[in-house]
């Protein structure tokens, strides 16, 4: 069963619900938690049938608003529906936590309720972006907005480790994201990573500017949340920015609007590619249970799609491979750390 | 005069020396700062008459390499061609500096040579890019990789006062770069700068995601200079992978080429809104005399277009009305923050 904050979003509970039934019809079992009141007239309304539907409601008296301050809330507030979608995944009634909903809150009860990987520093947000011809996996997307290179060093080995198992790449080609190629470029969080990321076992391509990443020479793609969210959120913009633009400039001429006429599935194909909706959602690694954190703009197709790829992932098992491959590579980083340096860490541990 | 880093860019001086021929016969008075053995001849091949126009060649016997770490390299090489051309300024001989060379080193010479706005804790590199119906003033760029909150703040007023200059709004509507519009939202270093902004006099509307600019609510974008460097790079990267898409998807059927070819206008206006080589350069704000940096990939075309946009800068006086309003600006911020802090100022100069 997944376990869906029916109540997190811009659009919540209407599209979360609709989303969620439509995910069921297809044999998705789901829990959607939130106010019973709100939900079970809305699934009345869209189908009077779906209690025959593998989806149940499980009441919860509050929720987490999209600006109230993450960690305050998931404390404060017990009965929230994103507190208590967690609690069912601790518990194991629950194989996976699915939310549009206040992302910090996301990040605060996966880390709390849920769980770390034993060895993670910080859990990161990773998802497949669009290059030319294929993707990239870039993380983090937005989980940790202040890093230290000890987390984007990991972030490396979660990118390593979910792409092997995802593209079946053995050696999958690591880059970091920098204002240039050159070694010297970037923040001094950048260069302290670049350094670490050189030494490690990684394949370990250097530096890469945004403009480049078209050019598909980059299997994962590594930065800090902030920049990881600006990098996507951008994309996301000029995408928006280029087709508001063809339909402006097509405004100017009734031949040119013929012309994109006919051409109009080549634009259908490309707004798929860009269409966020589409991948459905992105996924938290470095928790215990799978974690996916749909757009806070979804609508229902986006929260059917977030389903349809969370119960992939449940199938597949694909979080527990990954979780046992991670552990055993940090546990290998912390080794040769330590092997390498016993006088800086007994000092540390003095 | 303007003086040229003929030496600077990855496709120098070729290109460089195309440009500026072409901007010479314009009647725009430029002087070629690298190798004569390389640059005359080039000159002689282009234009046998070139002596007749006013442009003249400066001999300089080294050049500060694309890759090289920038202020080891300006310190070192007294006689690379960017250097030279700074002094030509500083000396007063030069109205103006362009490169496309090393970034870090222009910035270096900058800084070193042509010297600092009285009161400025950093210069910042600035440019208008694009949206849906007109554009944005973004600044810092790329050159501060490492920032402390009291830089972008000054880059708020910088952005505030160019604006307002060029653009002759009163008040701009200033924004902090984010990874959500809430105040509570980004690292340490924005919620800081927004803690100062929202104190300001100026126009602060908040934080804003890269997404939403298309929509034209900010007239200045504030980042520290590697967000804002991913920002325009991932908006390089995205036209020309969604160019590529359409290229890629119209070779799908003749029909479709058919169409996209009777739309062609249409996409040769928004090459030109994404063509970085029309804007020319991007201006580097809080140095005493106009420097403005080209794309280290220019053509002859945009080394052109960045000359005549210095010309104009220069014919304009625009940074010396510039510097005089900031300079007005950052004395009211430092009395201010007098005023406000005595106690902790004292501390400090203790």
């Amino acid at each position: 069963m997944i376990a869906i904050d029916a109540m997190g979003g811009d659009n919540a509970p209407q599209v979360v619900v609709e989303g969620a039934l439509n995910a069921a019809k297809q044999g998705i079992a789901l829990t959607l938690f939130g106010d019973a009141l709100v939900i079970k007239p809305l699934l009345d309304a869209l189908d009077p049938l779906w209690s025959s539907l593998p989806i149940t409601v499980d009441h919860c008296s509050q929720f987490i608003a999209m600006d109230e301050e993450p960690s305050f809330a998931v404390v404060r507030k017990k009965d929230a529906s994103l507190v208590r979608a967690a609690h069912a995944v601790r518990q194991g009634r629950a194989n996976a936590l699915i939310s549009a909903g206040n992302s910090g809150a996301v990040l605060a009860v996966s880390t709390l309720i849920i769980g770390r990987v034993s060895g993670v520093l910080r859990p990161a947000v990773g998802s497949f972006l669009p290059t030319q011809a294929g993707s990239f996996f870039c993380l983090d997307l937005g989980a940790n907005v202040d890093c230290r290179p000890e987390f984007l060093e990991q972030f490396a080995y979660m990118g390593h480790c979910y792409v092997a198992q995802v593209k079946k790449i053995s050696s999958p080609r690591i880059a970091l994201l920098s204002n240039g190629h050159e070694p010297y470029k970037g923040p001094t969080l950048i260069k302290q990573v670049y350094a670490q990321l050189e030494k490690s076992q990684l394949n370990f391509i250097g530096n890469i500017e945004a403009r480049d990443l078209v050019y598909d020479t980059v299997d994962v793609l590594v930065c800090d949340g902030f920049v990881g969210n600006v990098l996507l959120k951008t994309m996301q913009g000029m995408a928006k920015t280029m087709s508001l633009w063809i339909k402006k400039e097509a405004e100017q001429s009734l031949l040119q609007r013929i012309g994109l006429f006919i051409a109009s599935n080549v634009f259908r194909r490309i707004k798929q590619k860009t269409d966020y909706a589409r991948i459905g959602g992105a996924l938290l690694l470095g928790v215990n249970n799978p974690v996916v954190l749909a757009h806070g703009s979804s609508d229902a197709y986006a929260i059917e799609n977030a389903i349809k790829f969370t119960h992939q992932i449940v199938q597949e098992k694909r979080i527990n491979s990954f979780n046992n491959t991670l552990v055993s590579y940090l546990n290998k980083i912390s080794c040769r750390s330590l092997l390498m340096s016993p006088s800086s860490e007994m000092q540390q541990s003095v």
